[in-house]
């Protein structure tokens, strides 16, 4: 296969002037989602009405979109499928997860985790009420943590606030050398670093697309289940899409062969037409080439951000090998900063108490946005533009 | 308020020559959609990009949409939210009824509900492996197994095969005399009959949008919560939206006041937007209206039916009263002739054994469709075209 030439920019809408560093959390829309989109409006749910389900193959969507996303993350085809949102993707992943060793009680993660996942997590041992811990421990202490109490180790595998990135295959070894069951949590890996799903050995692992797979917000969420353990899995949410004969409305639940029990619902049309449009970007990626791309911006924007802007202090790994396609600086004035940054589009995240977060993704952004960036960032720290109310009113964080 | 002139046609997409009797299964697209679509993937996602949770509002939506539909159902307002699946509110509203009668271990529900919801409910009996039993009876035998060892009533309000109602006041009032916990499922009562949430006072109701509410394939779910109980209650899908300060990135979870504490993960703004869109067709819709039209209409074609095709027999309750918006008969060869009806471009559909179904939606079907319905209806039966190959061919039954 003959990868393409990086960045890609032409195939994105990207607004005259803004430098959008924040694709880590909202990828930006692909030129061809509005026809596409439009087109399955009009074409299908306008012309087909309830005949759509068969003749455009909605029903099919989510087994073919999570192909399309398996490719991205080593998974072997048909061990994906698309829908709900990563929180309930994480809840089902994890109720599965413990079912599987039901004499252990302990659910380890870590205090680089996502909230949410944490938070499905405690929900679900209230729910359950028999006696697990939620054990939650340092980013490097997660390794020597992994003890044979413990029951399932969920873990984000790149750390939402410093990039910080875990070794998969390290990690899911240790988890099964003392016999718990591993989920991966990818919503920052899946197009941002190489992922070898099926290489590493999980039994689960989860993620969204309207990252960097800019599927658009509130795009569905991925879910992976390790072939040879699907079929042992006795769903939580057995909703009627994960039936074995949904259409045949049998009383009782039977769930179907493969990774589609873990479907649940009526799939969001829409969402997975826009989805499987925009991850048409990737035709002809390679992801080793978007991994050195990835490396080579953020090593140059840490390079130049601590060459010119002295006050800020570099709080993600310094090595690239050890960090995912984001850079974050602890700042005074964390908060101002960005909103000063903002106001002048440049676009990044704010993660309290003082981070100041950027996502570097190769398919649109160039060493020239690297450098620009870091030229209006020293204007704003040098000039305390961060101080100006101007600045303030104007660049509203999310 | 004056209330607008029904049908109302003009505000649909629909194809030429085409009676569409299936918008109790998925409504056809409102002409809005297209565009409101359009301008929020170009306008908002294309030229906001993440600054669209704020500046466009998406973070409000669900509450936003939840109110617009609310107010279709009775609801007070904020009261109702969207997102997720029909089946994942199911499983939320199950899980909090369950947790309100711990010393109860009975849910009641009925062999006329959807089968997912049946299905939901046996995950969660199997996953909190406390001793729980569902207990299914037969739709007219619901109100007499309402016994004081029930924790939840769990219903659809509307049979989805036969199209018989439940009385939601008089059962409610009967789950609460024995001290049970009320679950209202109103998949195809919300936009096709008039619903009296807060009058009933049942404690949650949930429902979908792409049947008589025409917000497209995968439209979110909606879920009510009677405003005095929503606080007590503990989510089992504590996910990061759900939380009081989803933003502050707390490690613990703190359900957010009210029913966004029903909230899960990211909204999906694309599928809020076309829904929003599509409920602009109930602007100046009286529901009252609605439901007059509807039984002339079901009645008309139940009289016709039986005037003009003596092989069929009536399966839904002849008396308008108790029925929602939808009719079936029990047909001999019923899925080949439902295929024969396709083919003909008669579109309802079939459900085991032998049921042919129609749904009746006044806002765009009126009475010279029934009648050139049952003209083709007439001739498939009168001509044996069931049984024509190359109907059977043609007409591919959802």
């Amino acid at each position: 296969m003959t990868s393409v030439t990086l960045p890609r920019k032409d195939l994105f809408e990207l607004p005259d002037g803004m430098i959008y560093l924040d694709g880590n959390s909202l990828g930006p829309l692909p030129k061809s989602v509005n026809a596409a989109l439009s087109s399955m409006v009009t074409d299908q749910w306008g012309a087909h009405l309830i005949k759509g389900w068969n003749v455009d193959d909605w029903m099919g969507q989510p087994m073919r979109v999570g192909n399309m996303v398996g490719k991205l993350i080593g998974a072997a085809e048909n061990s994906v499928t698309m829908g709900d949102t990563l929180s309930v993707k994480v809840y089902q992943a994890l109720s599965a997860a413990v079912q599987m060793r039901p004499e252990r009680k302990v659910i380890l993660s870590d205090s680089g985790n996502f909230p949410s996942d944490l938070y499905m997590a405690q929900g679900l041992i209230a729910q359950l009420d028999q006696g697990h811990e939620l054990r939650i421990v340092d980013p490097l202490d997660v390794m020597e943590a992994i003890t044979d109490d413990v029951a399932v180790v969920m873990i984000t595998q790149v750390d939402y606030r410093s990039g910080r990135m875990h070794d998969m295959t390290a990690m899911t070894a240790k988890a099964h050398g003392v016999g718990a069951v591993m989920i991966w949590d990818l919503a920052h890996s899946a197009g941002a670093v190489p992922v070898d799903l099926a290489g590493c050995n999980c039994e689960f692992a989860v993620g969204c697309t309207y990252k960097y797979l800019n599927g658009g917000p509130g795009a569905p969420a991925f879910i992976y289940v390790r072939p040879d353990v699907v079929e042992t899995i006795k769903p939580a949410l057995s909703g009627w899409l994960g039936h074995d004969a949904p259409f045949a409305f049998e009383q009782g639940y039977r769930p179907a062969m493969g990774i589609e029990r873990m479907r649940v619902g009526t799939p969001p049309v829409l969402q997975l037409t826009a989805l499987e449009s925009a991850l048409a970007v990737w035709d002809g990626v390679d992801m080793a080439d978007i991994r050195a791309a990835s490396i080579r911006l953020t090593d140059l924007f840490i390079a130049q951000v601590e060459d010119r802007c002295p006050s800020l202090t570099l709080f993600s790994p310094r090595d690239g090998v050890e960090r995912g396609s984001q850079v974050s600086f602890a700042s005074d004035n964390g908060y101002a900063v960005m909103q000063a940054l903002i106001a002048r589009d440049v676009i990044g995240d704010f993660r309290a108490p003082n981070l100041i977060r950027f996502g570097f993704t190769p398919l649109y952004i160039d060493e020239g946005d690297v450098i620009a960036a870091v030229d209006i960032l020293a204007d704003v720290l040098d000039n305390r533009l961060w101080d100006d109310p101007a600045y303030k009113a104007k660049g509203r964080v999310t």
